[in-house]
């Protein structure tokens, strides 16, 4: 069972990042910050007759390596009570994908994974969050991914996650899921 | 009454913006078109000492373009069941501005508009983008705007919207109300 | 095109009768008032050895009168941000038809209809009665209905739901839409 | 800090009772088992001039009995993805004690107390649930109780929730949260 986490912060060591990192200690991931690659958001051009151009990014190396992993761990802060637009803008590009015919098994490849959400939020997360997951739930049904859990942190300041004792005994309980 | 309307797709006459067109037919309305504009992602100073950098892009210029509204509407294409990651980068700096010195008002100027969401959807929008109405709600709580009302559309590829009786019925309400 | 009206309300002339009325007029349809018959709430025996026992009450008598048609419209005021309880009382006990050797094509029946939902709020309905709207769309998706349509319309006082105009828009759609 | 635990369940030894009683294990507790008391569906008379008519029932009994608590528990089965018509029934009635002349405090009282959910649904309850929690968030703000946490189980035959190692662990949580 080998796992990719993907991580949707612009925050170095923030509450979401040391959340997952209590989940997947000792486990062996593959560990990609999307912030640290260049993702252009979609051009919609699934209707176009000359269809989607070859895009110049990272974003397709991120999908080689996602391709490889059983597990999928979305790990993201709750920004505007929703993911971040750099991971939207990363899930956005599926669509592309989809159409890509360097890629003609992506929903069948994708359809065989498993996947976790792990958020922080500072704002009631586990009420304010839920329509994101709720989003995350349809992402997955459309794409074939089952939806395996979910962990709803709480914290603001750098750390904070730390007192969320709630948040700490499912990241266990995680864990040991994963193990 | 005057109005900004904020685009979020990536697709030049698409179901969202044929669907905004007929709500604004007549009022004058300033259009932005967020694809048009470089707006980098957020990076997260809120508690970093230095707080947060001056960025180099068109942000800015936008927000200082809809602080002149009285009436702002998001129209936005629902990509993966949620607004474009275009519009939501865009979003996601107003943790930026709520900081910012330069908008010392920020907030309270914010909270004297009124919004509305235009979105237009290929699967069971009505259902599935309802997460997404949600969102926008917090968001406007939070930033104390009042949320006046919002559109879902169904349609796929360009121009399928005009079937949309019900949609259309509710675009032309829309559009008196804002006379 | 047969059709079914399911009142769940328990006020005389209420908005959301009223609403309702709205989409119905002209057309052939049953009028079911939920409130005039008795209907137990239901006694979970899904796993009991001697499985339900028979409940000498009106509910089998309003399935039998459902049945007959093609389209159901679960009319309901919200209350509490939910269905009243009379009318989930009535949904609780498919639970037990499910299981009704009474009933052996229940489920095959229910899923050869098709269904609308029309509530009326006096709180945010548009928005706070979203969560309402997603639980029609699971217990439809579980007895195998399609679910086609819902209009959530605005009003507390009697008579109220006459300004939103809004609704109106959307019920006269219907009203076409059910020809 | 005193306890009420308000169970809406009709099975007895139910997944949900459960899960409840390894949260209060060791505390003392006030249980109200709603399906042992009569309590009739709200007549909606807010807006009559005769008022609401005296209802002889339980229900102002079990208003009593949890007037004295300062926690509330609502411990439901999710059937039909949403809380029991025999507690929403109970729910609904809160319309009425508003405008009751013999509790006159009733929503200054409730507004100081807390509130936790506790639910055990068979399909995929964690997702499925979410709009149970979103309404329960709605009525504690309506009412203006502060919610201090949900737990969500999964299980269908009984005893299956000791499967549930997610739940357990939160249920653990909630019961040290509660000394």
């Amino acid at each position: 069972m080998s796992i990719a986490v993907l991580y949707g912060g612009n925050r170095p060591n923030g509450n979401t990042e040391m959340l997952t990192k209590l989940v997947i200690q000792g486990l062996p991931v593959e560990e990609i910050y999307l912030k640290d690659y260049v993702i252009e958001p979609i051009e919609d051009k699934r209707h176009a007759k000359e269809g989607f151009p070859e895009i110049q990014d990272d974003y397709n190396s991120i999908i080689d390596r996602i391709l490889e992993h059983d597990i999928l761990i979305f790990t993201t802060p709750i920004y505007w009570y929703s993911m971040t637009g750099i991971m939207k803008n990363f899930i956005d590009r599926w669509s592309q994908t989809l159409k890509d015919e360097k890629y003609p098994d992506f929903k069948k490849q994708m359809s065989q994974k498993r996947a976790f959400v792990i958020a922080v939020g500072g704002d009631t997360p586990r009420i304010k969050g839920l329509p994101m997951i709720q989003q995350f739930q349809h992402i997955f049904d459309f794409i074939g991914i089952r939806f395996d859990g979910y962990l709803i942190g709480e914290g603001n300041k750098p750390g904070e996650i730390a007192q969320d004792k709630n948040a700490l005994a499912i990241a266990e309980q995680l864990r040991k899921q994963l193990q």
